[in-house]
């Protein structure tokens, strides 16, 4: 590996969840602290089937990237055609969703999402990620997180409704903001999503991101995980590269160094505005993929306690 | 509708949401409080692609119902097979999900999940639940569940390892166990996963599940959602048919008339035995589907925090 | 029904195959009279994963459509990652494919695909045509086709490498090129593919197609189906909308008058310079759509035999 | 490679099509005169999806592997619930297909699908069979097949309605029935559809099929392809296993080595009625897959013209 910070044996030669390793029961109780309303927020963007009805508006994503696919198996319209309902009258529908979550939808990456040279997060090997599923450090070893967020609202300390596309946050900004504890999840707002309405080839001419700086600020703060609203942690140029070189590359500071699992593409616009209104930056982060057995990720619906 | 208890019209007449609603702040920030030890569980079965490795073996499903599959676009056998990694050195593995998540994983079911004669639940036209997603009571409403769950052990209270396959639960039942307060979740443990690994036919040969009075009592009971890990909250025959009437359909008496969300095919051995251990059978209940728009219901990982 | 020409009860009231039933055994033995070199053309565009390789290229399909998505269940990735061989030694490799046909590759339209008001061709129920699929009038009524072809090259005629996308063909113009005998299949080259390659969004600023009165003019003449190398037999204006009054719609003058089976987006570039170069326009057309059981369509490869 | 006889070279060094080489334009052309009545008859088992209507019945496959999912994703019940039709009046239905062809419908196996060692058949490396598809030996590399068939109805041979499942027809048999000649297809029907109606139970108990020496039988008779009725081309035992040597595995003596492709899982019991009632075992066979770019094989609907 790069000579460059890592985590890899730090949580014992077999772990397969890095930093969450932080969350220890007393890190999770402390962090409940953090709620002082009880308002829960969705971090999550909207799922829309690309079949969807006869003209269908899409939510930001990756161009080229397969979008979610969402089928009704059974539905009010079958009925309405005259389908027989179930027994003495139960009527039902039913459906079934095909996503391909990164680039597309709101989603966790596993710690085998990325790596370099031949060796997945803490040495494990990278030829056990095969086509049925990652036997080694596949999203089924998250389990839940639930952990005290910070967020780190970067265009509204600007002055900002979104940061430029070509914008690389530096540590600097992030310590001015404020200044994560073990365990804690850093979420990042750059308002992008904000972009995607107004036009699509903005949202797709880059993006904004961490600087590597700032990547590797976060994980000496030993956060659990970092979150973003963009669709890549470290932006993306033009041609919808990261652009960096391997030591810099911010999947491979978090996730492959030091084993930070990341979450992408959440929907951050309220819960700026409220943190914002209540003058503090912190709360109750929870986050729980599906359990797929070797996956590389998940969707997900990620919530905020306030 | 049968001139039974209900919610329609309760809280408000366009509401979509259900019993959801009692989750105001203070009742979600009253049900942090239930956390004790900051242990955090998952609730989840796990997601097993169908077409996972040469012997695939399963989890706990319904018969006949399409298992979830899971491909992965990239993997380490790519690179392994000489695949040229992304620019200066970066690999990747990414992945593709289906699901139908009623009958074969741990799901939530959205107020349009079921209903009888032409109406949803609080009246809102079937006719509205299309091939392209239901525009009315979809699983999209939710958004997020952070609540106080009451286990309900009911067969360590009756010294099982598992409910019989007929056991119907009694309302008396689950009044010896405890008595939830209005927002609370109901969590319904059967044991019936159990019975999967040792005989898929066992399985499958029926399911317990709650009696008609007890949907009923839990329903008086103001709870904001029922969480159960058998496959039908009502339990089922060995046909695989609820076989009750309309008027004491388990899903019509929640879902349809209270607008009360079930979250079914729950794993909750651990969570059973430590609670018992602890001698309590409260703690925070946290779910969040994903945010499918017009969906019937979600596949999830609900958290037990205790 | 609109008070225009048509094929409802002319082939029995149960009839749910229209045209195909003239291709009586007597007709097909003349069909394979056609056949002269004996050479095999595919007529089919590439079916290419969304999911592939690092920079994937697409193939001709309409904007906004969901593309195929092609995925290995296990490969030789995975061997040169070291999974283990089946028994002795036996290697695999084994896929999935999902497609939704219309709109993104070469395919057949059921005569369920298209109706105005509540009956499909010959008067069956649209109301049969539910999400388990049609019971009237579905994709698996086909069988095979197996047909002689003859072929309208309409920019060869012309001239041009390919019509502009504005050009509705003139049944006058079709007149000039051949005359179909009952049962022959039409075969209409536009060219329009070809600019797929230059620029997608000139291929998707419009498309060519026949006009009305060269559908009525194909449907006078008895033909078994009409196939074509755009995208919607009709063309499509800028929007991509067939833009027709109802009256002079293609699909229902061809589909649901008629019962006159389409199929779209062929590739008959070298079909046309064979036969061309040959001096003929006929050869023998086969088509054999996937026996879908309720399917609007199917994806498939039809042949031409020179 | 096992020292066996074979094909490898014999095609040039590149050759990616095996066997379908000897399809040259003259033996197609001599092919088609083997249609003597012009019957066109479909050899394809229904595609029946998993997600149809309330009761679905199956069609036959193995056990274990995802059966295809059909999807509408428009459709009449949705304008019998009062969806908007488009433009003036027009209506469609639309619906797409999730299929893994290899044992669960009609479908060719292309030369990539099966092999020992590191090679492909010709050599070809393996290492090329990658998640994104493969490079070598894919499918599209058919493109279609027009050949003459010939069928030999072993059980009709042996008066009996199907083979047993452990019967493996010997070299000997086939010769008494017929002698292919170089260039055709030969059709082997061993009945075992028929047992699916029955019992599944005794269709997943093992399948009849070809004995190594059969098939080493067909190659040293240049067939261009072998096709038949079951679900493994040499048969199956009760654990769905081939249960052969590297040496006698029919997939390896036919794909592998000589570059023959299978056609699997094909319903011929009228072709099986009609040939016998005609005398003859002749008839124009025509089978073209998907166009999947590297795909393993494809569903398709193979044709018999008589």
């Amino acid at each position: 590996m790069i000579d460059e910070p890592n985590n890899w044996g730090r949580f014992g030669p077999d772990d397969q969840r890095g930093t969450l390793n932080l969350l220890t029961p007393a890190v999770v109780l402390d962090a409940l602290r953090s709620a002082t309303t009880g308002e829960v927020l969705s971090l999550a963007m909207p799922i829309r089937g690309a079949t969807s009805s006869p003209a269908p508006t899409t939510v930001p994503h990756l161009p080229g990237r397969p979008l979610p696919q969402h089928f009704m198996s059974v539905d009010g319209g079958d009925y309405a055609a005259g389908a027989r309902p179930i027994g003495e009258g139960l009527r039902v529908a039913d459906d079934a969703l095909l996503v391909t979550h990164h680039g597309t939808t709101t989603h966790m990456d596993a710690l085998c999402h990325m790596w370099s040279g031949d060796e997945l997060y803490n040495g494990h090997p990278a030829a056990r990620v095969r086509s049925y599923g990652a036997t080694r450090c596949g999203i089924e070893r998250v389990g839940g997180v639930v952990a005290r967020g910070v967020l780190f609202d970067v265009p509204r300390r600007l002055g900002l409704d979104h940061l430029p596309a070509d914008h690389r946050i530096s540590a600097g900004l992030l310590a001015d903001i404020a200044t994560p504890r073990p365990g804690d999840v850093a979420v990042i707002r750059t308002g992008w999503p904000r972009v995607w309405e107004r036009s699509r080839e903005h949202y797709w001419s880059g993006q904004p991101g961490l600087s590597a700086a700032a990547g590797r600020w976060l994980a000496a703060h030993d956060v659990a995980a970092v979150a973003a609203d963009n669709a890549a942690i470290g932006g993306l140029d033009a041609r919808g590269r990261a652009g960096e070189s391997l030591a810099d590359d911010l999947h491979l500071i978090l996730l492959h160094r030091h084993g930070i699992h990341l979450i992408e593409m959440l929907w951050l616009e309220e819960l700026g505005e409220e943190l914002d209104a209540a003058g503090r930056a912190e709360f109750v982060f929870v986050a729980a993929p599906l359990r797929i057995e070797g996956g590389t990720g998940s969707p997900l619906t990620p919530l905020a306690v306030l």
